[in-house]
């Protein structure tokens, strides 16, 4: 979309001189084997650090990702969006393919293309869709065992969606915030949140202009209580007048969840 | 379907005295981790092998399963068929619980019926459905990894359907059998044998009365040098003429198969 400004050789050169430019990625990635997306210095194993390695040795110097979000060790994204400046005389569609042929298998690089200087896969993130996955067959989800949580209780859709109906709309939701010292604002808006059954699966999808961390699975945990009985549709009300962290559900394990798409 | 046999007390007894009964299972399993369906003494990772060890532990007594075929190291399976002879006073449900309950993640018990006691997996089985999943995406299968082959060349669905065509009906396969002493009939009938593309995959569905050993991943082998150009489809009549092995095309990788459906 911007591929004008990217397109354009440099001033100086008269030919395919390299100067910095900025990429948009789309990345996808089974989150079983990672800790996470965030760089961090106590493990090699995180999403964001292997992007890295790979496009510093690309380029033969250091690269920066900057991915949309984090997510958590073992949740994985259909579609994350990240964006890095680099300098490289490959085409957009030779990036994708190097980075493909270097990543594990388990992370793969959907698209490249040129992108706005100012471009930022973070600050310019308008909305995002999570997936939440519950395994409620009978026997055992065996291809999908690591994309799913195993529930054995019988849980009730319709209750699931009268206690989601209630997030709809700008709340803060401090309550499903895991960070107990988040110093900022913990108002978030739900545009949209569905709990459907398809098949042996309760499938919870939901989409915002932003999650605190780990929103998406006290939200699923605290839906997964009210399925099964435990509490009252009504009572997510009080739970986020509440704002306390004690007031609403468990956190559902990691695994289920998916990031499904970014929206800029 | 032989329920009644199965839920009739013993004569002897009053009560729900125990005798050795018959039992068909439907087993679902991911093969990546496995050396195969067939149990060995030199390893202890086969599916059988982790079967009879559950089954006989659940039975204080050694059970012997029989599956309706055997599948190699990392071919998969939505719906093998086997059965068992057993004494248990656990119900077939029971039986299905305890089961997946003892078995690892990859392997799962879908379904456990009383069988009349001449009923017998391999013996009884008319015809079983394998597919064979190829990826051809410009990009990497993250979550189906385990379970494609993926492809880089261009492959041409019309000329593998056209070769694939030639090998309907009863044919002798030699030429599609890996093991070269095989002393019995290597005429096989192929009932159907379809090539589709699926989204970014080719799906090669394919049904008959039995397969060879290596039958189907030859098959697909072959049908990937007609799809790529390295053959013509005609040559399908010469390759099956031959009955040699030689004339056959490549192994397709086992990843990328799996059982789907015995009929009875």
């Amino acid at each position: 979309m911007e591929a004008f400004a990217a397109d354009v050789p440099s001033a100086k050169g008269g030919g395919r001189e390299k100067r910095m430019k900025n990429y948009k990625m789309v990345i996808c990635y089974e989150g079983t084997r990672y800790d996470g997306w965030q760089k961090q210095t106590a493990t090699d194993q995180t999403v964001q650090g292997k992007l890295e390695a790979v496009l510093s040795r690309m380029c033969g110097a250091p690269v920066e990702v900057q991915g949309s979000g984090r997510t958590d060790a073992g949740v994985h994204a259909l579609a994350q969006v990240a964006n890095a400046h680099m300098e490289t005389e490959l085409s957009a569609e030779q990036i994708r393919d190097y980075m493909n042929l270097y990543l594990p298998a388990d992370i793969s690089v959907e698209q490249v293309e040129p992108a706005s200087d100012r471009f930022h896969s973070r600050l310019n993130a308008r909305r995002k869709t999570y997936c939440y996955r519950i395994y409620t067959g009978e026997t055992k989800p065996v291809f999908e065992r690591n994309y799913v949580w195993t529930v054995k209780e019988p849980l009730s859709v319709a209750r699931m969606q009268a206690a989601a109906d209630f997030l709809l709309g700008e709340h803060d939701f401090k309550s499903f915030c895991a960070n107990k010292r988040m110093k900022k604002s913990t108002v978030r808006r739900i545009d949209s949140l569905t709990v459907r059954r398809q098949g042996k699966e309760i499938r919870i999808a939901i989409t915002g202009n932003g999650f605190l961390y780990n929103m998406v699975r006290i939200i699923t945990g605290t839906l997964w209580e009210v399925g099964s009985g435990q509490r009252e549709p009504e009572e997510m009300a009080k739970i986020l007048a509440k704002r306390d962290r004690q007031a609403a559900g468990i956190t559902a394990p990691a695994q289920g969840l998916t990031l499904m798409e970014v929206f800029y």
